[in-house]
């Protein structure tokens, strides 16, 4: 076993998008674990817009990471070292490790994965992303057959899931993407009905024309991954009693992107339409990972439902790689490699 | 009879807040009831905030009221004439009269009133005002005893009963109210535990002070009634899992009041904070009304519910008491009182 362990440590607080000089990669002495703790080698890591989210000082979901602090992220990897008897070395598991080569986590904090899957799946489609999914149209999507759904960062873990599980529903899908490369996946690997690329689109009027076309019938669900242009071109074409699931507004990192106050209309469509509009975040709810689990693990087996992962290479290029993710440079569900 | 009738025609669209230039009193031969319609002569009418949306070209809740048309509303009366058999003439009844003195009603749109109670109460506390509070609480608000609510607009019809309903749940109650008056109405008649005079309050930054002063443990439901400065004075203030039913945005019926787009925080909030905000529209929910009367009738007989009526005279009076309401200038549950 090695004796050092390298993490990522956030440098500082970003302002709106993060920077490389906002990550530091440092060394440290190998952990050891104590009672009920297992230590992890890590072989994957899962890289999530929820993180940009830790890097601020209060107010987003949940603890913030602290200066100098290891990322938080979920990883899977091989026990090196288990003082807990569910777990011995070399078994396959998933859990909290954060951004390093390395980690301590508690018995209780650990899952072993099914070896028959690769592992990756536990960080997407069978992992927090597909989670988010799943949860999130089921009780705030509220999905009825013939209904219209659409969704920005269609292919991203969670928007390619959602639209994958909408159609399985029996709703027409549209999906919102950016670029050709993406609406390409969108219709031919994830089975939207529509892909719609908002790059094309020239403002949030231009985009508007381009959903209303796909969905001739309004829309009732718009799942929100990303607020900004896509959430102003939509709301006009929200159809009564339509609902929004807030997953992320990931377009508002960086800050707001208007000059007008969009606040006025947005909030009196919501009354006019009698729209349900709710917040999420997939912590709440991790009593239900066990249902999820046992009614999607057969189907990704069994190859119903499409997925997609864009894997960065070592731990070092971590940082990179979820500043590009940040801006849609990833295609599919973010990962790092570790050497 | 009289062989005129009266009524308050849409002269023209408003823009923003509506002048009396935008309204029209007119005469017009009295009606006759056809088979299984009942005539009424209309002694006092409702003026509620919807009814400026009604006023719209289109977009809106609900049908937009014709040029020329007669201003839709509901009003109680004595049937002077009925082809039905469910009505006899001298019974006392309530309906979608419109602003006129007298109107042909259907006999399935018209209920009979109990005399025993003050026949204003059908337009207020036990007509569509109650409803909308009793059911928009029960429904969206969800409230939990120990949770703080705050609402605005908190002496209307609807706020003073969200208040009362919420108090008898165990909530702390925070009335929003403009003026001195309508605070002290607030805390002593209607007895909301702190009662803020938003007029007092420059800006939305001191308005919040305020209202934290007064919810020391955060806010769990925010009644809209208003948006505006309120609503960007009570968002930060929302708790985890808080429940937001919009039930009006009449600070903005006259068009946006901010420079800087506040849409992105506020819907960043929504995710963080995992806030349910839910648009409705009482007419969506008549099914329930039955079990409304049943439940808050006896209450409202029993002198266990306060009501506040602010009445205006004659019909032609009308259009300034309707302007006067959306700006807060009344006091109360507004009625006009027909000649």
């Amino acid at each position: 076993m090695s004796s050092q362990m390298r993490r990522i440590a956030l440098a500082r607080r970003p302002s709106g998008l993060p920077v490389p000089e906002d990550f530091a990669l440092k060394e440290a002495p190998m952990p050891a674990p104590g009672a009920g703790e297992v230590l992890v080698e890590v072989t994957h890591l899962s890289l999530d817009p929820y993180m940009r989210g830790r890097m601020d000082d209060a107010g987003s979901y949940a603890a913030s990471v602290d200066l100098d602090g290891t990322m938080v992220g979920q990883g899977v990897g091989r026990v090196i070292a288990s003082r807990d008897d569910a777990f011995d070395e070399g078994d396959l598991v998933t859990g909290m490790t954060g951004w390093a080569s390395h980690a301590v986590v508690p018995a209780q904090g650990l899952r072993k994965l099914d070896d028959r899957l690769p592992p990756t799946t536990a960080l997407g489609v069978l992992g927090m992303p597909g989670f988010t999914a799943w949860t999130g149209l089921r009780d705030f999507g509220r999905p009825k057959a013939g209904e219209t759904l659409a969704v920005a960062a269609a292919t991203g873990p969670v928007g390619s899931l959602v639209g994958q599980l909408a159609k399985a529903a029996g709703l027409r899908t549209v999906a919102i993407a950016g670029g050709a490369e993406k609406c390409q996946l969108a219709s031919e690997r994830f089975g939207f009905d529509a892909a719609i690329d908002h790059r094309a689109c020239v403002g949030a009027s231009a985009l508007r024309e381009a959903i209303a076309a796909e969905a001739p019938d309004g829309i009732d669900i718009y799942w929100e991954n990303t607020g900004g242009k896509v959430l102003e071109a939509v709301m006009p074409l929200m159809n009564t009693h339509g609902r929004i699931p807030i997953c992320g507004t990931i377009a508002w990192y960086g800050g707001a992107d208007g000059t007008e106050d969009r606040l006025p209309k947005v909030w009196r469509s919501i009354l006019v339409k009698r729209l349900s509009v709710n917040g999420f975040i997939i912590f709440d709810h991790w009593d239900g990972y066990p249902a999820f689990l046992e009614e999607m693990t057969p189907r990704v087996a069994a190859g119903d439902i499409s997925f997609l992962e864009d894997v960065a290479q070592g731990l070092e290029n971590a940082p990179a790689a979820f500043i590009s993710m940040l801006t849609g440079g990833n295609t599919g569900k973010q990962i790092v490699q570790l050497a």
